[in-house]
């Protein structure tokens, strides 16, 4: 066996790379071997989570990145392209859980985030890992930029029937929820038990900065300019998302049609799952796993398609490590093969 | 002051019967004298409510309605018909909660829910008490039905924009999301509590009952016949309930005339909130209030109306006492004055 | 009638001062004149608190107190005696709900809150309102100190009982559990959801500041120096605390005894339910409910006490309404009559 | 490398039998072969756990054993023995995470459980197996009773003080919370999502049937008949289990005493964190660890010891899995390895 890749992980803190560091721990190929954290540099990574181990928590300019292979860079939208730019001739491949590559256009980044991007030579060369629609792209990438978790639930919801022409792509209407650690690590009011348990929500109304990353994708295999209609809401759970979308079949096309181009084309994959009943958040939790369910509207023509992920795995994590073990050519279930937990 | 009107509350032993009890408790012209539950006849209350006092459960055959002015029947639907029409011609009023008096038209009853209706005599002698848009024929009436909650949620945040021809009402997309006790308090194993918290899903897809009752009523204002899209989803809290409602807009009409439309029609509703944020589940806890945002949709031309209500409240035993309340001229808010309870 | 009371709420944005004004709201005899919240002054309530109206937030130093009858006063402890001690005089009577009057010895206040106490001649005037045991005392108060929420649910369960010395005061454990609300409306890392939720721990091991104000209240009843083991635990809930009292009976004493003797000393306390099963804290959720369940242990000799209470009513906002209708002679259970709301 | 041992799993359709079957997945060493469940042989296991693949349920008579290494017993009490006593021939070993093979004496069992226990020859076999503190005896064993939850928490809390003599083994109080899965999955009303959420209870006070498994143990390491008092409470989480207990420090012992103790005693346990602050369930969630916190109580020469599990792995399946790795002579931590999920 070749040795295993040495792993950085930046900005250990947040959730996302909490999450990371678990699944690299299982992990047969990867060894975990240094983590920054702003704020909390010098501390060890215990005091911040207590599930894991002792490790210590450094800041990014003083790991040694020469014995680095591979860097998870798990930190804020406009942090992550500086510190990639930085970082990024020292190591074999960066995978970025972040936003700032996802948009491959900087005048839609530069709208959507409200600052330019900074680097866009990197931009250029960053492949978009929706690992089930980007395998080609990802082998031996060096730069992958991994979905945000509403994008990944709606376009494995939606892209097989826009490949295969079945939908309309410019009638989509996504309804999206998603647990709190989506919010991530932060102390905010807006944010704490008492505000969230027991009640919902919608937020970003009309204005989600997922949409243009939603269009994007959309674009790119419909071959049309497209605009999703997305509305995200706050519910009272740890992890899960769901994505209820609507859209409007093609002429003469049958839901039952739809099933079968779906099961055609996801077949083979791992990591999804065609349900015949409602798939459920909590039974993809902790798992890289994609439920998704079809079914047909009371409104003629219309359909709707419910997909579940766990937002920290296949909607972050997760499919970060399955876009390196792609880029890599390895297994793509490697460190991703655990069953989801339940209850 | 006139005496108290005597109440009997029939179906005490589920959620919305317990709800009832709540508030006509807490309700200056209401004495409650009477609560059936079937399998619990002879039990305490207390034993099945320990927040509630000693009173007695009994068989509704066994309570002297000579004694009762009004009821509100909490029943099963199909157990609904038949108890009132044993009791109907002894009491002064029924305000029923259950599905049996929710569509008028037989067939469609016996469509959506299985049977035929038994006694359409009633049916069409029941009035449809959506409050708001209801009350003429609320004044003095003997047999009020009281719509489904989700029909509540939809209907509040949809029909200002029909009656005025502001949306096209035959594409409208209904996303709700619902707490738990809108599925009652019966001991299935989808509902226990490690089934249903930390996560989330769909149920009912395209075949929901509720379905019917929305477009019953938005033909009715419309004065066209419509087919809702309606998906509702269960999500981890005890009360609240969400409607996310996708419309298009008639030609030449604004978000802002929207606005001004719904400001004007419910400008002088006691339970009605307009808000310009969104409106959360958790901020009507407890309350009879429903609270609507309206929102321009990123699409050009759609719009999004989110609703909320108490499930338990506005969307049952609440409606139901402002119904009666209205049906015999009184101050519409008596015994619905409490502010939400929030955390 | 009488004009009824002008309230003024000091600390309005937090969770205490937001039950206060839920329950002056419903109260006939109160009427809500001012709110100060430091923070949020200029603001208006509803945007911190959208289950409520539109009221003004002010600095309390902006408030005209002339035009106030009673303030209650729900601030942090330090700034709630300096906030006092500025407005006393200008008013009939302060209900204060921080910690800053329960402890009767300034030395003792000094070593729990880490400060001397800068007003020990209010200090002596103020009448510690634990109602069910104060209420001689509060008859005409015009400074009430209000129990912490801990020391309220244990002291109900333990007090009884050493007053007819059934007990050894000096063998006293309490495990006490309560809800996320306890901790306040504070943006704190440790508080977020995703912090909280499907999870519980103790804190405060062995140090809580409530320990000492459970053993003043026990040394006055019992006549002895007495040091209770306390421990307290965050779970995952909004409202709701249980106060688990292991307890050692005196020579010769049965259960039963104990039953009876509680059964006696609380025969007529409108908020007081002694439960033959086990009391749950949902059944008392919203109201001003002591729940108790008093149990034999395995252990003989040893007795086992279970108290339920809602934090933010009997252990806060409730218990201040209660205290002042006590101090005017009022009816005891004005404006708290309503029934827990659950589920 | 040695071929796979091959696993039956009876009982699959309850909680244990499901986190059994998740970590028997992601064991090296075990293949899972055949699935029992009685009454829905026939089904597949995604029917009842769509987190699970399509295995087939089949009912324990139509399994053949001849091909089954080693058995995980997830049966109710009572049925568990008959159906072991009916296999045991046929297999290696037998791992039973019932109660029936637990209490050593069958009259204390009949006492307990309300039967007589059928099968005490076996009974008289069995390793009963809190893993750390029953190694020896655990080597080769072909009948193994795992620990109940509760007795698990609060003994690894307590042994290591009781051993060394450091406690006064007979005045011990041990207050335990614990989430829903640890009731099972029973359609039970007292159990659906609405009756649990937001609040807490105590249940089987004075009367829980761990307490004498907790006894039994105390005795065999302390030499002397104890009598513990124990009382748990149900807190809304799915997963994880508090055991807080009160302990009477021997003369001239202090909490450091007992601190390098259990650091002794456990400083090789892969599987035992002693933690400096308050350990939390949350951070053990999903995974094999026990928690533990030893703190000065402001009692005098008395301490507090507060231990986390997960419930269904440390609590049941996970130590479980240990077991058979110990009696197989494997890693100890095979299938074990996974970090807790959180959050």
């Amino acid at each position: 066996m070749s040795a295993k890749h040495n792993v950085a992980i930046l900005g250990a803190s947040g959730y996302t790379g909490a999450e990371t560091i678990r699944l690299v721990h299982g992990h047969p190929n990867l060894k975990l071997k240094a983590l920054s954290g702003h704020s909390r540099a010098g501390q060890k990574l215990s005091d911040t989570y207590p599930n894991f181990g002792d490790m210590q928590i450094q800041k990014w300019e003083d790991i040694d990145f020469t014995n680095i292979d591979m860097v998870f860079a798990c930190l804020p939208h406009g942090a992550s392209q500086e510190t990639i730019a930085a970082i990024k001739d020292d190591v074999d491949c960066v995978v970025d859980l972040s936003a700032d590559f996802r948009l491959a256009d900087p005048a839609l980044y530069e709208e959507t985030y409200g600052r330019p991007h900074a680097y866009t030579d990197l931009l250029e060369t960053a492949i978009y890992g929706l690992t089930e629609f980007s395998r080609d792209k990802l082998k031996g990438a060096d730069l992958i930029a991994c979905p945000g978790c509403y994008p990944t639930c709606s376009l494995l919801s939606l892209l097989p029937g826009i490949e295969a022409g079945l939908f309309n792509p410019n009638n989509i209407i996504i309804d999206a929820k998603s647990g709190v650690t989506g919010a991530g690590r932060k102390a905010k009011e807006g944010l704490i038990y008492s505000e969230v348990a027991d009640g919902a929500h919608a937020y970003g109304v009309g204005s989600h900065r997922h949409a243009p990353e939603i269009d994007q994708m959309l674009k790119r295999v419909s071959g049309q300019e497209t605009r999703v209609s997305f509305t995200p809401h706050l519910i009272p759970m740890n992890r899960g998302m769901i994505t209820t979308s609507y859209v409007r079949l093609a002429d003469s096309v049958s839901a039952e049609d739809v099933r079968k181009a779906y099961a055609a084309r996801y077949k083979d994959e791992p990591f999804i799952r065609l349900s015949e009943g409602v798939p459920q958040t909590r039974h993809v939790r902790a798992s890289n796993l994609f439920g998704l369910g079809v079914f047909e509207d009371r409104v003629p023509g219309q359909l709707i398609l419910v997909g579940v992920i766990d937002n920290l795995v296949k909607g972050s994590a997760g499919q970060a490590v399955q876009n390196y073990n792609v880029a890599q050519g390895w297994d793509e279930t490697l460190g991703l093969e655990a069953l989801p937990v339940f209850p």
